[in-house]
């Protein structure tokens, strides 16, 4: 079995929640039927929310099931924007940090090309930090032409964690409504949405096969008070904001999950940090050339999960596959699509260099992450990295024509 | 255990499916992620691909996962839709049978009302058969104006089976890509996705839980020709038409769902066409009031799973608690939200009064369906019909003041 340090792409279930799902699958009823058998499926669902609504410090209501977290990133800022967008666009402006998830660039990007709205991206600093002075700037011009403004509250390659809640406050006093992309929050950070509604927060998107639960549900906590134009329309499930059958075994298996995650937040935090910085230092010691990204060790802007290098001279793909034949399982943390190695936004972003942005290496831990498991990533890095750094000068050589 | 007539809701999970779906939940990794373990998820994709794949006649690299049918519908049609009309909507018409399913009616709205779209609604005949006359006609004035043309292959409300292949040819001829909804025909009908190309149909929907796999997967099948706007950006998975990290063990379960469905197809619909046609003898026999909505016992236009009546002087929605009460669920197929009862839109565009479209109660049968489910609901039926009867009858005399 590979050693699993890519916790941050997807995490093993926890059993709990595997028996949780395989145990709903068995109850028969589509919670939107009237019989008695579809009020059971529906009151399991119902208690579900309730409990995924507990662990956001929100109110069931406001707890919209979706596909995942793609989905619900997508509800929150098309949605959002068509809602504050009638006919002639008279909000079509659309702030959010570099270095996004490409659930949000993507979505922003087909705004812009499709829908007329026009995003713009505040930068970064070089720990990953979204600057708030570039985004006060961008708030103090137009606000009434800004449609939302939308964010990452942990960057999901980096392990930064931003300043939501001064963003927050600066889109509040322009009146823009503000959707935080939770995703590789949820279960790391106390969440809690009440309290972040009164900041100027009115949406939220988690997922959960990151904290546990199965893949195929995530949720979009909606305010109350904020509306969103639906992506599937239909049967009018969940207050019209998301149509289609809901899912009770998955709404169940993710409410096992959230509960346990919730209850282990604090103990698995500080447990996964000591990994975590232990990790890191190691790292940085069996192979001098490596950069830490973001924010130090021990630092709490750094999520606690996540550690993320660049190593000068080698390619982040030779590194993954190398340490892939040790039995060790990581990521470059980049957009790797049909094979194609792209360089990592999120550090160009942060003002790296494009060579830099090639060789980054995430390591993310988790709930099942052990001593042995840091010990083996460290005792393999040295070998990986020589080996590399090698295919990258011959790579390099070859390209050059020697 | 209540006696379940409402397999067009959703229909119990195979044993085998559920047990599929316990194990793949297992297994660690994102099919995103090029180590082995996100390689070893992916080869469990896509094997699951290919399998459902095989069952609808069409390649693995058309099937697109999506989280069900509604999904399904609204990527279709949406998709399409926007992919054949940039700047200026040179094709606004989409044409669509009247009686389709609100995944379809509620998305041909928005699009209408936010997105410049005209639809125009194919009247039905009295057994609920799409009119090729009037398609003939629509098609013949402007087709280069037409964006897509919609249709349910199968009714799920009176089971009637659409001439699809007619109805395509009409729209082959004038060059408009149809999508077809085949969310009641999966499991019932064969489906050749490939022979359906031939006749013009670009795209198709399914859903798993209609056949016995999970909720919360479906599948649009998308001809290779055709482009679609997403729905859903992000990461670019499948295609770049369906982002968000992929589902494996709902695939996984929707395929071991699938391939049973396809090998007890023929037979299955032989024992339930039988069971079927001896309930609605049954049931016209003992309530003489019924009388059976589409197409009559026997006749190959009804699928076989699906009866479906209306009961002069009584409330579908009284009857449906009155059979409940008695131990026996089954469903008014109309969509009733938030305990709203509203006339069947279905039965109204069949040409139908109102106070009959809010007395239709569906029966649907499937694999679990027994004898003794069929004998239950006959010997059930003249009681809560009579209550139903008095109650409808007291209602309307309230009503009336007297």
């Amino acid at each position: 079995m590979p050693i699993y340090l890519d916790h941050a792409a997807t995490t093993p279930m926890r059993p709990e929640a595997i028996a949780a799902y395989a145990e709903a699958m068995g109850v028969v009823g589509n919670p939107s039927s009237i019989h008695s058998q579809g009020q059971q499926a529906k009151r399991m669902l119902e208690e579900a929310r309730e409990v995924v609504a507990t662990t956001l410090g929100c109110d069931p209501i406001e707890v919209v099931f979706t596909s995942g977290g793609t989905e619900a990133v997508n509800l929150a800022i098309k949605g959002i924007f068509w809602a504050r967008n009638g006919g002639g666009r008279p909000r079509p402006r659309i702030l959010a940090p570099g270095g996004e998830h490409h659930a949000t660039m993507d979505t922003l990007e087909w705004l812009a090309g499709a829908e007329g709205a026009q995003p713009e991206w505040l930068p970064l600093d070089r720990d990953g930090v979204v600057r708030l002075d570039a985004a006060a700037a961008a708030f103090a011009v137009e606000p009434a032409r800004i449609a939302l403004t939308t964010a990452l509250w942990v960057n999901n390659e980096v392990g930064t964690i931003e300043p939501v809640g001064e963003l927050a406050a600066l889109a509040s006093a322009a009146e823009v409504p503000v959707h935080l992309d939770a995703v590789a929050a949820y279960g790391h950070l106390p969440i809690d949405f009440a309290a972040l509604t009164s900041q100027g927060v009115r949406a939220l998107s988690v997922s959960a096969h990151k904290i546990g639960g199965p893949v195929g549900i995530g949720a979009l906590v909606l305010s109350r008070a904020e509306s969103v134009v639906p992506l599937v329309h239909g049967g009018g499930q969940q207050r019209q904001v998301r149509s289609g059958t809901q899912d009770v075994a998955a709404a169940v298996s993710f409410a096992t999950a959230a509960r346990l995650a919730s209850r282990d937040l604090e103990a698995e935090g500080a447990r996964v940090t000591a990994l975590r910085d232990r990790l890191i230092r190691g790292v940085l010691s069996a192979v001098p050339e490596a950069v830490l990204s973001g924010l130090p060790a021990g630092d709490p802007g750094r999520v606690a999960s996540n550690a993320h290098f660049t190593f000068p001279g080698a390619q982040g793909d030779s590194l993954l596959f190398l340490l892939d034949l040790a039995g060790i399982s990581v990521s470059t943390g980049s957009a790797c699509q049909a094979g194609i190695p792209e360089p990592s936004h999120v550090l160009i972003a942060m003002g790296r260099a494009e060579t830099d942005a090639r060789s980054a290496l995430r390591v993310s831990l988790g709930r099942t992450t052990t001593d042995g498991d840091v010990d083996a990533l460290i005792a393999a890095l040295p070998s990986a990295f020589a080996q590399a750094t090698r295919a990258g000068l011959a790579e390099r050589a070859t390209r050059l024509g020697r």
